[in-house]
């Protein structure tokens, strides 16, 4: 039977790699990458580096697909990223079918944590559903860039016995979620804190964790939340992308 | 200045150490460790284990101190659990400041990930607020529960572009958390899911994640939450302790 891992590889810092995952790398014959075409060169070569640090007498072929495009202009959010979803599915599947033989382990390496609003998985069940392939998985769980951004302004995600919620910017720009303090933010493209700055909350955030460009700011959300605007929108332009996390705390009342 | 290192470990499998991990124990000079009293032999053996492979020639010491009772007959679960903090933070205080010399690295292991339910943070705070002790601290993440437990059920947490709650087995008793249907339960001593199998819910389950007693269930929650309670039971007696978690990802309607 096939084998395909679903690898976990951290959140920027290669030393973010677990002992599982050295070992997951070792075992496999086919990496498969989706071309973003959009994608980092930081980030290709960021693999590069803990496929050679980790891995380095494996012989390994690396397959690209091309990712397809995707329509953000829809305002079905969910609609176009399943569409986007089954069109990755499609690629994937002829790349599974073409170039994995019946004996041998193909693996995708994923940022952070696979389980955090990444979409292989759910890309392997679709693939697994239509019944025209046939394969085993395992996930190997990873530092996510949550569990980075903590470590890093080294705080607790939650208050004693209070729950934690981990949301997009887009929920966030909505409203501040119900019956919830602490709340995680990925996936903000707009700086959706900055529609909460008449809470009494604490802001926590992080841009590119792990990685030696790593910007870091905390303080009361009112006090920095146009200091973290300005730093993000320069970092982005120097860039030309941005990956930022950020935990607000609301004081309890 | 002292340096104390908070190091997540991973959530019971010594796979899940980072190299970040590795490299940090292998700095240090002594390990803080609270006697639990109630503590599990197994997870003494697996600190062991992790420190003679991944440390193999450290020279280091492991001071223990008395970890105080908490008050678990209160009712005023955050004041009981805030005074036992509390009188923990005097613990470590005494210790550091006996043990420790001024160049030297202490460090606490933390199970799964620091910034998850773990108080360890929130004592050496509580300790440098006094400004008795002066110390840098640093946390290295680590695989928590929450990721473990997705990796073995080879699920996302979330849903495409929705929220996740992150919760106790205390406040699930009470309800099903607002506007979320994915929900992640730690610390539930009293299987809080049985009280929503009303619910067209799944459950993936799993206790001792990570360590060679793993229990996993999956289906629907209805279907599996008797089979989940009795082998939660059984395995609790026969082993003197539980560890579990769980996602409920209700279906959308
Ligand atoms: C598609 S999600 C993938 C998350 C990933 N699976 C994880 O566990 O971190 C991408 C989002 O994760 C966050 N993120 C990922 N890596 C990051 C990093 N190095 N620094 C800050 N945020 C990061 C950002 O919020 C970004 O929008
Ligand atoms: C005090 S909290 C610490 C959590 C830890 N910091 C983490 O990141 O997983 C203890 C709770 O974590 C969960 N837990 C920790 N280790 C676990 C394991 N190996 N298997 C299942 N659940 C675990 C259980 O819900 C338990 O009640």
């Amino acid at each position: 039977m096939m084998q395909l891992k679903v690898i976990g590889v951290g959140a920027g810092d290669p030393d973010h790699v677990t002992i599982q995952a050295v070992k997951a790398l070792n075992q496999v014959d086919v990496f498969f990458v989706l071309d973003k075409g959009e994608v980092k060169q930081e980030l290709v070569d960021l693999r590069g580096e803990i496929l050679q640090r980790f891995a380095p007498n494996l012989e390994y072929r690396v397959v690209v697909g091309q990712d397809p495009e995707r329509d953000r202009a829809s305002a079905a959010y969910v609609e176009s990223v399943d569409d986007w979803r089954r069109r990755r599915a499609d690629v994937c599947a002829d790349l599974i079918a073409a170039e994995l033989g019946e004996d041998q382990v193909g693996a995708f390496l994923v940022w952070g944590d696979p389980s955090l609003y990444d979409s292989t998985l759910a890309i392997l069940d679709d693939i697994l559903d239509r019944g025209e392939l046939a394969f085993e998985i395992e996930v190997i769980p990873g530092i996510s860039s949550v569990s980075a951004l903590a470590a890093r302004h080294r705080v607790g995600l939650n208050q004693v016995g209070r729950p934690i919620q981990i949301t997009t910017g887009r929920r966030l720009a909505e409203k501040w979620p119900d019956d919830v303090d602490d709340v995680v933010v990925m996936l903000d493209a707009q700086t959706a804190f900055t529609a909460h700055t008449d809470q009494d909350a604490e802001i926590y955030w992080g841009a590119y964790l792990g990685t030696p460009d790593e910007l870091l700011v905390a303080g009361k959300l009112s006090d920095v939340a146009a200091e973290i605007t300005e730093l993000r929108a320069e970092a982005r332009n120097r860039k030309g992308w941005i990956m930022d996390t950020y935990l607000l705390r609301r004081n309890r009342r």
